[in-house]
């Protein structure tokens, strides 16, 4: 069941396992943190995760809602990753992983019918080719090589029904940029919460939730700083990570 | 020196005194915050302080430069307080204070001059008549009757020389309005601080700098937390109102 350098790794707030390879792609605390930060629909409707790597997203996600979700995963090696943690962790019925550029979801998945549209996407424009990263797995998911931040949001919003919600993950000097683009494309941006890495250091890493077609009106949640003073995770990231009373 | 209702209180950080008057126009930690937060030329240049009120901001901000400073208070009762309050604090040589509409400020002190522009604008969009506060003072202060945020951000963009800052606090459902109008106007935001009143509540106020014809890139700084679970200043707050060691 794995390959290569792979692991099975817990996922021990949701007692899962997912398939990890340290040379492909690993999941990152951003993701996690997306996956508690995010509404999710319970009942009704259903979930698309963009970008979705070793399909951390979707398996975080499952243990929360009753509704199918569909991954895409344009990377053959991660996506292969992801419906082999769907396997192991028998969530075949309720998760599917497509391989496919998230520029077609909208044609493979429907326009304006979900409910819920997430996305950890590359945080790098794309560089010049001499600065890209080598490994063509990293390249792909750390910069912006098939699609840019504004075809992940236009989709974003061609996926949802009126009143969809969509959350996403990014660097805060692109903040402005992000909920712009969301604007201009009808996610209307609703929730921020800012992720420092200290205290007293500036944030890092930024949640933002928008819900198509809203009012405009913010709120800003209190932050979340990840780690103590000395190096320890906050009670609040290791309850996020681990579960309660772990 | 003091009219009607005023009392003279105490702006203990600083070791000056202010005059105010209940049913006029108080201070608020809004004020205090956007001094603290600032910015502030000590050598070369001059500041420019917009809807300046009862003077708390150029008040405060003095005593960390050898620059001029000019408020700007459209409302003569503010205006004439302020002055007095200067007067009393023999800061004449230092603080001029003028009795004009925010959208005059770059005919009457100059366009691309100066090196600092503040402002803690009206927080409110200029709402139907009958929902508009009574208290003449307290509508001109709370809403944009003369003015509105885009005109504040025209102005105090007009004032600044290339580099110029401009440091604004407003309410966070208006901070993507803020930072769009900002960008518009050729102010790049760089510097953004949320403010929340207790811990684990959303923010209530944010605080944002931006720099003249500055490269885009923002960040954003570690949270201030207003209050403590039981309601009294966190050690921060304290410090910044009070002074270190008190």
């Amino acid at each position: 069941m794995l390959k290569g350098d792979e692991r099975l790794d817990y996922l021990l707030a949701e007692e899962m396992r997912i398939i990890q390879s340290p040379t492909v792609f690993s999941f990152s605390l951003d993701a996690v943190l997306l996956a508690h930060f995010t509404y999710i629909p319970f009942h009704k409707g259903s979930i698309v995760d963009l970008c979705s790597g070793n399909g951390i997203i979707p398996l975080l996600l499952s243990k929360h809602t009753e509704v199918p979700i569909t991954g895409i995963e344009i990377q053959p090696r991660l996506a292969d990753m992801a419906r082999r943690s769907i396997q192991y962790n028998k969530l075949e019925s309720k998760i599917t992983m497509l391989e496919a550029d998230v520029r077609d979801a909208p044609k493979l998945l429907g326009k304006e019918k979900h409910a819920l549209v997430t996305c950890n996407p590359p945080y790098f424009a794309t560089p010049p080719e001499s600065k890209v990263n080598d490994n063509e797995h990293f390249r792909i998911a750390r910069h912006e090589v098939h699609g840019n931040l504004d075809d992940i949001i236009k989709v974003s919003s061609e996926l949802l029904r009126q009143g969809g919600k969509a959350s996403f993950v990014h660097r805060p000097a692109r903040l402005l940029e992000l909920t712009g683009l969301m604007k201009r494309h009808r996610l209307e941006p609703k929730r921020v919460q800012l992720v420092h890495p200290l205290p007293g250091r500036d944030a890092n890493m930024v949640l933002v939730e928008g819900i198509k077609d809203a009012k405009p009106g913010v709120r800003y949640l209190p932050p979340i700083v990840v780690h103590e003073e000395n190096g320890e995770y906050t009670e609040l990231v290791r309850e996020i990570l681990y579960g309660k009373g772990k």
